[in-house]
């Protein structure tokens, strides 16, 4: 079943668009009927059946009954009239022309998967992919590209380190020109969209995406932040202006922050969190997951270290070895770590015998070096030749000594 | 290649520990024509030969001549001419009874694989195995069990986060009968080996095998705590009394630590370090690394976060998880960790929307929280059910309200 919608034009768009909207209020993120509903009809025709406006006809149903069967739900998951009991209770107050009313009070917009600016990756999501977008901010930065995102998420409640490291990461990825995407919400969150804000030079550097009405800044403390979000980036949700960003919503949320993105970060993560949640869904879609580490004494970092020991995230330490985690194989391979070379190396291990043995200060003859390095008299004379050539060793008397 | 010697008897066995003595000094750990001379001649025969005390036979020449072919090496590395350079230097001053006479005035012996109560694990590093272990300590606990010894180590300049892992790991692990084998150094070393031998119920708690000869404590701070290990557990060394505790036999020593233990933990480690050699050879020996993660911003963690990246060990961050990793499969699995349980656990979706659109003081009515869920008047009463059963909904006048 190809649930790719294809372009209306015009007044057909907005009818659909319209439906969308209905739709968004209708049903909540994922409902397995809904979603099945509007692929088979179209949104239009689902939204009827759905708010009880006409019945399904004969032909849809049959149709409906096989894509169920087809997507594998069980039969008491696509019992229209049970479906419509659900969805009855709000299609009463149902008024979809309203919400879109609010969301330009707002100066939002609602985007959805007929238009031409709409996110391609979300499609990865299939049946679950969202209704529609709403958003706040300029629309022209919608179609950012997946491929240059990354959503760095944790904690509420981090620590002083997380915070920190977050905006390390957010920094450091918003100013290579990475779109930073994250929950806004308190913690790493605030840190990730504060710092690529600082930093970012991509376009957009930040997307919010919330898990309540996009006609309510939440959390209040982050207001004047999620403003510059919506400034210089994108506010997006899929759940209707007015909607309260509850638990189940927040956990729906970070399906779409995974799709929208090349990779999902975790900086903090407790051993129960939401972010178990963003990184398995991540894994689900294929999208890669990196976990920052942390001290084993910190409760904030224990969620992490789970996702490392239990295979569903690779070890992050740094922006560079994020983007190798999710760049395509072997386009950005972490730089070689610069670090002071040890005098070592290169050096064989008669050679390194024979500096062990050197002395520090008064010199050591090589009949004496060949009995301490357990070298023959030839290893020593040669390798002291090579010692020196890489001024590690130097003559002092009649002997030979390091040299410093 | 059988390279397992055969148990001789009283005059013989003395021969043969005077033989490995005056091997032990005239050649580096690890040097392959010594190591293969002795398996094919034995070590009486091996010493003579090694130390230019009589030529090679042409039998005894044509034996090694296969055998190091069938180990792999290049000609150049058995050309018994060149090997005898080499050993030559120090075979002017060979004197194994004095070298025994000396560990024994320290208190100390000198074990051969030929005794009964040799280290059966160390043969796991065929033609690497050492010579002869020398040691200090109740000499009755030498055949302590490698699979119920575990090696912590580190780095020397550890950080007090460092050290307070090194601490807990190392007391919990010797505190449940492990014994914990590490290398007697500043640092980690240290924090190991103190806290096996606070908390120590095992036979030894704690072993360490250091670098330099037996005679001689290093480094000098570790005087006392050594002398504790002495006391309780076991010092010991593959080097013989006098010989310094090169950066190269530093590096040999770790193959040994490896060897003796069924797995090994690093609790920190630079970028570039020892640690890093002790995990690989722990690795080449099939035995589990695991390593502490620690802050990315510590340059004492590099090297952990480096090991876990690249696949050599396995993120640990408790006592549990590294008994789980050392364990035969299934034996010591991690217990589930304890965290409170979430309110929320085993509730279907439906009802875990229901809890979040129940509101903390007023009653909600059931219409209502329908259209506020998303849900069927009947899901709503049965899910009112549920959530009252277990005490996370109460009436409130007509309605309901989430119960605090």
């Amino acid at each position: 079943m190809d649930t790719a919608p294809t372009a209306p034009a015009g007044s057909d768009l907005d009818r659909v668009r319209v439906a969308r909207a209905g739709l968004c209020r209708l049903v909540e993120p994922t409902d397995a009927a809904a979603m099945l509903l509007l692929a088979v009809l179209g949104p239009v025709a689902a939204l009827e059946v759905a708010a009880g406006h006409r019945p399904i006809g004969p032909a849809e149903h049959a149709a409906f009954v096989r894509a169920a069967a087809d997507a594998g739900l069980r039969p008491h998951q696509v019992q229209i009239g049970r479906c419509r009991e659900r969805w009855a209770a709000r299609a009463r107050s149902l008024d979809p022309g309203a919400d879109l009313g609010t969301a330009a009070r707002h100066g939002g917009w609602f985007a959805v998967p007929e238009d031409p600016d709409w996110p391609g990756a979300l499609a990865d999501l299939g049946l679950s992919a969202p209704v529609g977008l709403w958003g706040r901010g300029d629309r022209r930065l919608l179609p950012f590209p997946a491929g240059r995102a990354i959503a760095v998420v944790g904690s509420r409640d981090c620590s002083t380190y997380g915070r920190q490291v977050a905006l390390d990461l957010a920094g450091s990825l918003a100013g290579r020109g990475w779109t930073v995407v994250s929950g806004g919400a308190y913690g790493i969150d605030q840190a990730a969209h504060a710092a690529a804000l600082a930093a970012g030079t991509g376009f957009p550097p930040t997307v919010s995406v919330m898990a309540g009405g996009i006609d309510r800044l939440y959390p209040r403390g982050n207001d004047a932040l999620l403003r510059d979000v919506e400034a210089r980036g994108l506010l997006l949700s899929e759940v209707a202006p007015g909607c309260t960003p509850s638990r189940y919503r927040f956990l729906q949320r970070n399906r779409i922050i995974a799709a929208l993105t090349a990779g999902t970060v975790v900086v903090e993560a407790r051993w129960r969190s939401g972010a178990q949640s963003t990184a398995h869904r991540a894994d689900a879609l294929s999208r890669p997951v990196g976990a920052v580490p942390g001290s084993v004494h910190a409760g904030t970092s224990a969620g992490c270290h789970r996702l490392v020991r239990e295979g569903a995230a690779v070890l992050v330490t740094d922006a560079d070895e994020v983007l190798e985690l999710v760049a395509p194989l072997g386009a950005a391979l972490t730089p070689e770590r610069t670090c002071p070379a040890a005098d070592v190396d290169g050096l064989s291990h008669p050679d390194r015998r024979l500096l062990d043995a050197l002395p520090l200060t008064a010199g050591s003859r090589p009949d004496r070096l060949a009995a301490v390095a357990g070298l023959s008299p030839r290893e020593v004379l040669g390798g002291l030749h090579r010692l020196e050539e890489r001024r590690l060793a130097e003559r002092a008397g009649e002997g030979w000594r390091r040299r410093r």
